[in-house]
């Protein structure tokens, strides 16, 4: 038995105050004060998104194989194996910006675009959104990128999920969790 | 067949300078000048995760049943389900760090905790691990958190991860990331 109230139909908090507390080329850090209906008053940061968000594509070579990406990734300051992923342009919605993507980092466009959800990441602290998109019928038509190495192409059989789940260079929540919605997905689809 | 060279073995680029850009209470940012091998030089904008990372706990409160918690995320300006998290502290462990966590937003504490894994989110962007726990053998024991709010407690039946999916509610991706791994982890104890 839980022992805490469930609070459902909560009404939250209202925003009394946002402001700037520093701005960058990449980063928006804001500060959010915050009255709760039960009289608590907090300050809490976050990083504003900031645009239309970030798109991340799980391209399917054909039904049985995934094809990943292996770049250097300057936060961890190592590279990491993860899908094709970017910011949504001007002009674009979540489908062309994940036939762009792909198109760039792997080398490959698709004729078929499945939007499979929106993902956060640290929702108390980010506010930005990634569009998580099923890529199939992949054709060749590379597309110059802005990476400074080509990135490599990892194909990775779908089937053998907990092989990919032991790779070290693998981290990612963004990328476990498009696993889990593509899986998901095909299941669904292969019982409709 | 892949058109991008695959290149294994990649030496990486050197990082030729770090400096800070801003630093608020929470959020430090800082920008890093890389020399790739094949004599690219980029900047980047990162976040510096200056510290010990964060815990998020996976607890079944019975074989069968997930808990949750629902609270209110300032970055998206949402209640939003997920599971216990919160930093590392100080002389903490991940392991030490996830039973505080769950006795103060659930209100139990655990006989069993089992490390699964570091996630990373944004890699490109931030530097900061979140290890994952799984959380059983649960006994009741709370402790008072620093949440404006009592955290609203939800318990979920294991078997349907679906349900749990199509909750609008839920789009963290460190929570899918989660739940990846701990399906699979119990996948293999049950073949064990």
């Amino acid at each position: 038995m839980d022992h805490r109230p469930t609070g459902h139909g909560r009404t939250g908090p209202r925003i009394v105050a946002t402001r700037t507390l520093a701005r960058t080329r990449i980063f928006h850090v804001q500060e959010l004060e915050l009255r709760f209906p039960n009289g608590t008053h907090v300050r809490y940061e976050r990083l504003d998104g900031g645009g239309r968000g970030a798109v991340l594509v799980v391209p399917l070579r054909d039904p049985d194989t995934l094809l990943l990406v292996r770049e250097y990734a300057a936060g961890t300051e190592r590279y990491e194996l993860g899908f094709p992923k970017g910011r949504i342009e001007s002009g674009e919605d979540a489908l062309t910006a994940a036939g762009r993507e792909m198109r760039e980092e792997i080398g490959y466009g698709a004729r078929r675009l499945t939007a499979l959800g929106a993902l956060t990441i640290a929702p108390g602290y980010i506010r930005a959104h990634t569009h998580v998109v099923l890529a199939r019928d992949l054709y060749e038509a590379p597309l110059p990128g802005d990476e400074p190495e080509p990135p490599e192409v990892v194909p990775w059989p779908l089937d053998d999920l907990s092989g990919l789940l032991e790779r070290p260079d693998l981290s990612e929540a963004r990328t476990l969790a498009a696993l889990l919605l593509t899986r998901e997905h095909l299941r669904r689809e292969g019982r409709g």
